[in-house]
């Protein structure tokens, strides 16, 4: 009679309290120690290891098969818990003041030897090979416990939905290909030759038609597809918490959201997030931080000195604000050890966003030293001291420029002086609502006026009047959530009133043709009774990402592609026979 | 100032307990009801009604505004809530005993007049326009109180899988096409022009390679492909919730998911559901049922009477037994009012199964009388009787034949009469494991042995000695599930032991090559160490049909296809851009 593989225990979970008992564990050999006579094998799952004896005078037979197993074999056993020689015990361990002593052992299926250590989870393994081989990484244990993490996150996000009354509700991955926005994959479709479905984007208008629908408040958690030539932190197709409800307002979502992050960081990794988050307007983000996703856990805000330098005599300055330029700066503090080399490193860093260089000033003990001074009255220098709070030991950098680089450069440079000096708290969190945005831009190449967000995305009221005169000082009802500088969603209010989005219409110079062919039957719903509704969408994945404190995305998804959208371990995508592309009508241009 | 639309209830929360209340309510104008001087409406949201009054000598300014409402207009009121005057209760309606007399009255948003009544959800509207209007058939009700159930049946099998300490894992949408199997969605590739993505038939592979990463215990509500001619009860895009576990046996596949049905009968509608289930060996299911998913709510069960019938001297039994065909009757009991033209009407019902007609006979007041009871002895019939437990008023139809089609002939007659007869009755729930499924069949056109449901399903372990000498008589360690005759789901325990992959391999005559190029990789990670694992997937869709009393998967999906795949709403599949298909570089052949 074989041994039974049911387990009653897992690797994790035996303790000196368990001492005595009788136990079947099951497991992968993750150790195996020959010490002449004792055999000590780590069986290993998920949940731990637990270490097993075989000892040759008590069992000849068991001590036998120990001596035949290797790494990764997957082995069934019985036998009894007992406490570890005095000295013996193992603190890092959950299970490490005991031991099992094996009385019954059956091999359940060899294994060749790994490609990759799953033991040794320290080694650097290239991650093209973790990629093929998948299955043994995820059981090397990291990647096994982000996922635990996602599993967790996911669940909290659906519970506390189904608590506030949200129902989920799925919407179709094989959808209708719309212009614009992200490039869809496509799936031809066999019944009608020449025709195709696409992958969703998103379920924006799924989502508002469920709003029209009068389902009140519907979630997802959604799997959404880009075929886009891809960022390190992208993936081809990605997982969106999806949110939309009706006759509520921005705040809502607001506070809907704050509760869903304290959910979530106190299930999934027992931290306390403290809410309401901050606010800060796009416009402020932009003039303070020079981007709107700002990390807010380091200071070094961006200052202006406009006022201040039109009435200095450096010419670089002066030129810049002569033709409609800035000049900002930020203070570093404690960063007057940084050496002029460093200082020329950083010029060199924000020469890739179109700035010429930086001015710099130091104050040490020796002094101020500047690359700028002279140019500068002592009054002049003074109101620059007190505006940017200088202090002994600082180091002030200074850009100027057309306002859209110096925002892009010294964003870059706050986060990469940051992230060099280590400035970033351990562990600090740092939420952050950004409001107020554009309704509209100005595409310069085509000369007109576009949609910031979408066509549907709903006026800040308080600029209603500022649409036939000044459309681009319109604000809208859009929202975006930053966590430590990485946006974590967005959302906005819709426009649920027919003129309003007629006269919408009307500023982005759309027909009714084009209206027709852009939107088409979605415009034609938003006529039959369409509520006031809003919502948002959240990144899983990056959210996932900071829950586990990992950069790379890939770590927190079971079975990801590369940076090329290829599956490594199945090799997709791959060619297909001939068959198949007759009964779908296509073949290869 | 606008009335803020924010709600303080809604349309369906208020009674007679919160009269004297001022409340918000927003939502849709369901019915007007102009009294000359009193105007009512009856405000709908997906939660009910509440009657509006706008009494023009107690508000002029808002009576004006409701004679201008019309069907599926969004306003928002602001009101006193009062008891209808006496007489006048609704006793239907939760809200039926008080109304709002409205002071403050916005409307939202105005709406043409539907193409499809919203207000009149009891009128036959042709599905092709309520697919098309999708939105507002959905605001009519029954699908939207289907996709709530939808929304609790997800969320308590989530629910009930965290308990257990399974792990939710997303798998990939974009995959590898795989040879056999059904026909996969491909999805071409831009940046690897000729190479396709394929859209997942079902995450097996994915899960099975989950237990060989030691993730132990996985479950997933996932969404599945296939590009099938579909039958009406199919879509493209099905859901399926997707099990497996490491180091089980089958029993504890069987009460968890068990477990799941009691949970889920309870949660979405508050039904007890008996556990365990009955369960049925495959073999005898298709001895006394004729098929492998037997409606157990009725009896009629099929019995063999091939050994009283080869001593009858009826020749068409005679030459069936003679040609190997066996013979079967079914007791349609208080069946004897049947008519002969009835009769008539099921010879013709079985004649497409292959079958060549039904023997019968009845016993009445009148006596016994019978299309073949000529040719049987008074013993004959006598055992006949007794077998069958006939009694007066029964009805027995008997049919001939080879026993596939005899099988299926009766199978459908009998499910048929059941339906005819009213035989079912309201409410009952029949669940049945079907177990012991044959591991192999014989494929006659091929002339070879192949598997009956995967290469990596596990034989029983006390079949295992047949498997060189009579491996059709081997049966595998595979079970399905059954409610009220419809299979919602089927799993198996997988082979985890590569001399016994080696062996099914062989006799499956697969040569080294083929093994390869049908299941590449995944063969190959196998070989690193599996655990003993099994699974089940159950098809989500069927489960809320069941919930939900309907027949149309379509009623229990939000955005459903038509059985030509067709999104009618959307439009989808459509034409795509030159530009689209120029850069997959594909083009129609």
């Amino acid at each position: 009679m074989a041994l039974d593989y049911k387990r009653s225990h897992t690797c994790g979970a035996l303790s000196a309290s368990d001492v005595g008992k009788t136990v079947n564990l099951s497991g992968w050999v993750h150790r195996r120690r020959d010490l002449g006579q004792l055999i000590f094998i780590d069986l290993r799952d998920r949940f731990g290891l637990t270490q097993l004896v075989f000892d040759p005078e008590r069992n000849k037979a068991t001590h036998e098969i120990a001596s035949r197993l290797r790494s990764e074999w997957v082995i069934t056993i019985r036998g009894e818990v007992r406490p570890r020689a005095p000295g013996m015990a193992n603190t890092k361990l959950a299970t490490g003041e005991i031991e099992i002593d094996v009385t019954e052992i059956e091999i359940l299926s060899a294994a060749k030897t790994p490609p990759i250590s799953v033991a040794d989870d320290t080694t650097d393994v290239q991650e093209e090979a973790r990629l093929k081989y998948r299955y043994l990484d995820i059981r090397r244990g990291p990647i096994a416990q982000k996922l635990a993490v996602r599993h967790r996150a996911m669940h909290t996000t659906r519970s506390y939905f189904d608590k506030l009354g949200f129902l989920e509700i799925t919407t179709p991955v094989l959808v209708k290909s719309t212009p614009g926005g992200a490039r869809n994959y496509l799936v031809p479709s066999r019944i009608y030759p020449g025709n195709f479905y696409a992958l969703p984007e998103s379920p924006q208008l799924f989502k508002q038609l469920l709003m029209v629908s009068g389902m009140d408040k519907y979630f997802q958690i959604a799997t959404c597809f880009r075929d886009e030539d891809m960022r390190a932190d992208r993936q081809p197709e990605f997982t969106q918490i999806d949110v939309e409800v009706s006759f509520c307002h921005p705040d809502d979502i607001i506070w809907i959201v704050e509760g869903l992050f304290v959910n979530l960081f106190r299930e999934c990794i027992g931290k306390f997030v403290k809410a309401p988050f901050i606010r800060m307007t796009y416009a402020d983000c932009m003039e303070y931080y020079g981007t709107d996703r700002p990390d807010l856990r380091f200071g070094m805000s961006l200052i202006r000195i406009d006022d201040i330098a039109k009435h200095s005599t450096f010419k670089v300055f002066l030129d810049t604000l002569a033709s409609g330029g800035c000049i900002k700066a930020l203070n570093v503090k404690k960063g007057s050890d940084i050496s002029r080399r460093q200082i020329d490193a950083y010029i060199e860093f924000v020469k890739p966003f179109g700035l010429g260089g930086l001015a710099w000033l130091k104050v040490t003990d020796e002094g101020t030293s500047s690359s700028f001074g002279k140019f500068f009255t002592e009054d002049q220098l003074k109101e620059i001291t007190s505006r940017l709070e200088i202090e002994k030991g600082d180091l002030v950098l200074v850009a100027a420029g057309p306002e859209a680089r110096v925002n892009q450069g010294l964003d870059q440079l706050r986060r990469h002086i940051a992230q060099e000096r280590k400035m970033t708290p351990e562990g600090e969190l740092s939420f952050l609502w950004v409001t107020d945005f554009p309704l509209f831009r100005y595409n310069a190449e085509e000369g007109r006026i576009e949609s910031e967000h979408h066509a549907f995305t709903a006026p800040h009221p308080d600029d209603i009047h500022l649409l036939d005169t000044d459309p681009l000082k319109v604000r809208a009802l859009a929202y975006d959530i930053v966590l430590n500088g990485y946006e974590v969603g967005g959302g906005s209010q819709r426009i649920h009133n027919s003129e309003l989005q007629e006269k919408i219409f009307h500023i982005l110079k759309l027909s009714p043709d084009e209206i027709k062919e852009k939107f088409g039957f979605f415009v034609e719903a938003l006529q039959y009774g369409t509520p006031p509704h809003l919502g948002i969408a959240l990144g899983l994945d990056r959210i996932i990402m900071l829950l586990t404190g990992t950069d790379n995305i890939r770590d927190v998804i079971a079975f990801p592609k590369t940076a090329k959208a290829t599956d490594l371990m199945t090799g997709a995508p791959a060619p297909v026979t001939e068959h198949q592309l007759a009964e779908l009508q296509i073949r290869r241009k």
